[in-house]
């Protein structure tokens, strides 16, 4: 069984190495950029510009390989691939949600882009709900940030 | 340009037809159900039940068809694709946030389940951050809950 897909669009990123995006615990992703949405497929952008949130499904095009278990760039320890957001996935899809500054008919200027340049996008969906901040568990990650975390002194 | 990919799972789910799937304002999505990886991936769920949220990435493998404006269940006018959940989308891809309420091995037990049965599950990512409910604008899904919703009367 196997699902075959094509780009509905690319990323327009000033990274244009992996090297260049910010990795790891606290890293900022206000890096601004545009989606630019095949002309084919503009229609399908009615309306977006009402959401001020929204999901991109991309992928990692050249992501070389995959492992089960990885160790992130924010922790020394491993984990296995579906509690991180490694680019060495079995199938290497990416989720990145990107804050829409303004629309120009199939060009969607946002920030937060955390992709290369010229990267392919499967889809976009509108971010429509949250679950709230208290709620949230966060595993490894936030025993990282709590070992990483100089205790206050007093 | 063409990206093809393979099931790491599938969901099992009570709802066995569109049908029974919660729709439209204000649907419950409280259902629970499981997700089954391929025992050949269970190594990549290492320290996943850490999280209380996942995103789940996977395929409408039963949509017919692709349009590029539609009208959603909850609402009386037509939207472009991307700015709906859409089922019928060029990328028949999508996106649902679970709650993990507990794993056992390959096994994964999670409530707000809008999938059908057998479902074919192509990723699964941790949920690490939100975005704060205050600076969320929901475009056409925020003017349609006005709409239905009557004026409060004092």
């Amino acid at each position: 069984m196997t699902f075959t897909f094509q780009p509905i669009g690319f990323v327009r990123s000033p990274h244009k190495n992996t090297e260049q995006v910010p990795k790891g615990l606290g890293a900022k992703h206000d890096t601004e950029g545009v989606i630019e949405v095949l002309p084919e497929y503009e229609l399908g952008l009615t309306d977006i510009e009402g959401f001020s949130h929204l999901f991109i499904i991309w992928v990692f095009d050249r992501s070389q390989k995959s492992e089960l278990l990885g160790t992130p760039p924010c922790d020394d320890r491993s984990h296995g691939v579906f509690a991180t957001r490694s680019p060495f996935r079995p199938n290497p899809i990416a989720l990145t949600v990107l804050e829409l500054l303004s629309r120009d008919g199939r060009f969607l200027r946002v920030r937060g882009v955390d992709m290369l340049d010229g990267t392919p996008v499967l889809d976009i969906k509108p971010y429509l709900s949250t679950i709230a901040e208290q709620s949230l568990r966060r595993g490894w990650l936030a025993e990282a940030e709590t070992r990483k975390t100089p205790p206050a002194s007093h």
